[in-house]
């Protein structure tokens, strides 16, 4: 008898996988006809010198997969009526399929918006980088955050803590934590709100897809910030909402469109990104008029509001007005670790069950343990403890950026917006800067990539919050 | 001199904060008028009896705010520019607001659909409830999975993990995992990829929603199987895109559906949800040819694939071809525990930066710990073997299902769909059986709501999964 197949003794493969691949294979790549008689197992062990139930496995899950089908008394066969005909002959083993095969799959708008745009980057080796984001991680108490987990784990799937395992209406959050997060924005932000208003998201970022998904409809009027967070301008764009780039001052945002059909309005009157001003107060009340009068919704995004070095803090737009809609949002990425994927909104109360519903479509809920242990992390007032000491730290570093400036730029430097937050917006005049950081090996953040349409020249964020002061130093004098 | 504002020596609120909002309360309540002046601090300290200090720090607030302004030589006054008339008279506290006085907020049309749609249940007390979601989590072994997170924990913050602390390139999901779910799939599903190509998200949901906004735009024509799984009917609804059911047969979905620009096909080949079938072989290919021809996207979820309690199990689709952009999507949560957010999309390799970029933009990554861990669990083998314990149990507790419904029903009750997976299709005839079913205390899941357009009548879904064999025995009593 011809070999129809071959196996391996000496392969790692079970010879069982062998001969069911062997014939899957044959079959798929039509080297088999639909109708051929296939040797008995027997026949078929014999030759090949194997075991007659490893055949004989092998061809009860053909079978089942319906590759064979056996005929009562006649035998078995390849199946006569798969159609065939549409596979490609001759193609390579599955096991090699090449990139090459792979076809041209067409995006949706969204889609090819996201691949002109790459947010991701890798932090380079050696260099001084002067990032915008990072909170100082050597600062984080992990040791008593790793005791609060592991309080949480230890109450994990006992009896008395059934909230931790099961699907039941956690999408709004973890309601303990919402309440602490209740409290604390009355507290320290004059936020206005009940624990029902609370929302937990995967940190500010999936809070502001949220919203954009449930507020605009193609075409919809945007008002934004120009320069603007570019995370928050690309999920205003992705719902194919229209984008109205809206200047900053030094009073912060000013409402200088005209008309009347603003659906949104994205704002960030604490520290604004990335220019650094707070709103002042007359113009804190200006937007809300311009709000109300055409029932626009603010989404504020209380961004860096946790360090301020100068002056007490501004309390937050939300709690000033309580005839305008306010989407207030938040993280806790910054002030603690960047991996701790927990923020929050805080929204009008119509808005609670849809944006409740939109979580819950999108992906359930927020992990619960991280949320438990972060809700005792605030009530043991640990949150407050560790803002206040980065607040020092941060404040010093503030000075190491501003003293190294003037001392290697002199009147070259004019820094800006650096009374609160974890970065400085520094006008420069020099050409030759990003070539010459480049080689002083100094990882520079340009301010144009936040602007919608024309940059201003030779503007970057120096980031502070995550270099010590001997780096700081070292980095300005690098480039001066 | 006439006491403008009062403080309660005896209240918990500390006086600087008492003098602090009182003024700002009568500001925006317009009880002061801009210009006015204000009393010097010693004045106010005196006349309320309480520390110099208390009031000068309210006053240092109020200035550096903007509601008071300090004129050089003059005193201290209401700030004259701000625009009151703005603010509505005579509102309430700020502490106060009610919930009437939030505006109405128009949604867009996405927000609309979700609040007709409400899918977070509370889950009833006392009742047995046939849930077709839920695994049995008291067999789940956390003491185990405790281990593994404490493993992970100490880990975290060691200057040899910074991995679990920073945000760079986690946005596909954690390496290690992704290598072990690319071989596990290998391994149990044949399914056919590199890690590259598998990217971890919040549970399937994520996954679906993701890949539903990078493919799909509004009017793109997306089939869907019929009854279908009503949370990837709504995601792709949620794009805009027209929605065409494609039948079920015992086979499997039926592509009859003759229109050439089909971008997108929904299926579940593995244990159709929610009607439990089994797609053939012959039938896979068909739909193979058919997503080829019209360079149609194949988005796989393979629901349930893991207990199989008759055959072998099918491989996934995923394996079969190699010239079809086919998206696979799964999730841990069935198998593991539902709070356990982690799922996994396989997809093909052009599609992997602009998912990845997606992911970013939507929450930035899956939480780091809870990957870890279930690396350990899965490279460790806990996963296979805790999926042939449940696939024992729950095999047990489908028996004891249909062994219940003979008994209490008889012909009345036909049962299918249980080839596989955590529940079973039952085609009943009895009117009243909703109502029985109700006033007996159990939680009935007719599949109606599976449906678009017509269902066929008393068809519901019994899970079995998360149910004791007595408790099944005494539920199907309860309702015969």
């Amino acid at each position: 008898m011809r070999t129809l197949i071959t196996v391996d003794q000496n392969a790692s493969t079970p010879l069982t996988q062998q001969v069911y691949n062997a014939w899957r294979h044959g079959i798929l790549q039509q080297r088999f006809f639909g109708g051929q008689r296939v040797p008995s197992s027997r026949e078929l062990a014999q030759s090949l010198g194997i075991a007659r139930s490893t055949v004989t496995t092998a061809y009860e899950q053909l079978i089942a997969e319906g590759y064979l089908v056996t005929k009562q008394g006649a035998g078995t066969f390849v199946c006569s009526n798969l159609p065939m005909h549409n596979l490609p002959k001759r193609r390579a083993t599955l096991a090699t399929r090449s990139r090459a095969l792979a076809p041209a799959i067409p995006l949706s708008d969204f889609g090819r918006q996201l691949q002109s745009d790459n947010h991701i980057r890798p932090q380079p080796k050696g260099w001084i980088d002067f990032s915008h984001w990072d909170p100082d991680l050597t600062q984080f108490p992990f040791a008593l955050w790793k005791q609060l987990l592991q309080q949480q784990l230890r109450r994990l799937g006992g009896s008395n803590n059934p909230l931790l395992l099961d699907y039941s209406s956690h999408a709004a959050g973890y309601w303990p934590l919402r309440c602490e997060v209740a409290k604390y924005l009355a507290r320290t932000r004059a936020v206005v709100c009940k624990p029902e208003q609370v929302l937990i998201t995967n940190g500010s970022q999936q809070g502001l897809d949220l919203t954009a998904r449930v507020l605009l409809n193609a075409n919809d009027k945007v008002l934004i910030e120009n320069p603007c967070y570019s995370g928050a301008r690309q999920v205003f764009a992705a719902t194919g909402a229209k984008l109205l780039p809206a200047a900053i001052d030094e009073q912060g945002l000013r409402c200088d469109y005209s008309g009347k059909d603003v659906r949104l309005l994205f704002v960030t009157p604490s520290h604004q990104f990335p220019l650094g001003v707070s709103m002042s107060l007359a113009r804190r009340l200006e937007l809300l008029h311009y709000a109300k009068q055409r029932n626009t919704v603010i989404v504020e995004d209380d961004y860096d509001s946790e360090f301020r070095y100068h002056g007490p803090p501004l309390p937050a737009l939300q709690g000033l007005s309580d005839d305008v809609a306010i989407v207030y949002c938040g993280t806790f990425s910054k002030v603690m670790f960047p991996a701790l994927r927990i923020g929050y909104l805080v929204v009008p109360d119509s808005l609670v069950p849809v944006l409740t519903q939109a979580k819950w479509l999108a992906d359930r809920y927020t992990p619960l343990l991280e949320q438990a242990a972060l809700t005792e992390f605030m009530a043991a007032g640990h949150l407050e403890r560790h803002v206040r000491r980065m607040r020092k730290l941060y404040g010093a570093r503030r000075e190491a950026l501003v003293t190294a400036f003037q001392q290697h730029f002199g009147a070259a430097a004019v820094i800006s917006g650096i009374d609160a937050g974890m970065h400085a917006l520094v006008q420069l005049k020099d050409n030759m800067l990003l070539a010459r950081a480049e080689q002083a090996k100094v990882k520079l953040r340009p301010a144009a990539q936040s602007y919608l349409g024309k940059a201003p020249p030779h503007q970057y964020l120096f980031g502070f919050s995550s270099l010590s002061e001997r780096v700081i130093k070292e980095g300005i004098k690098r480039i001066g």
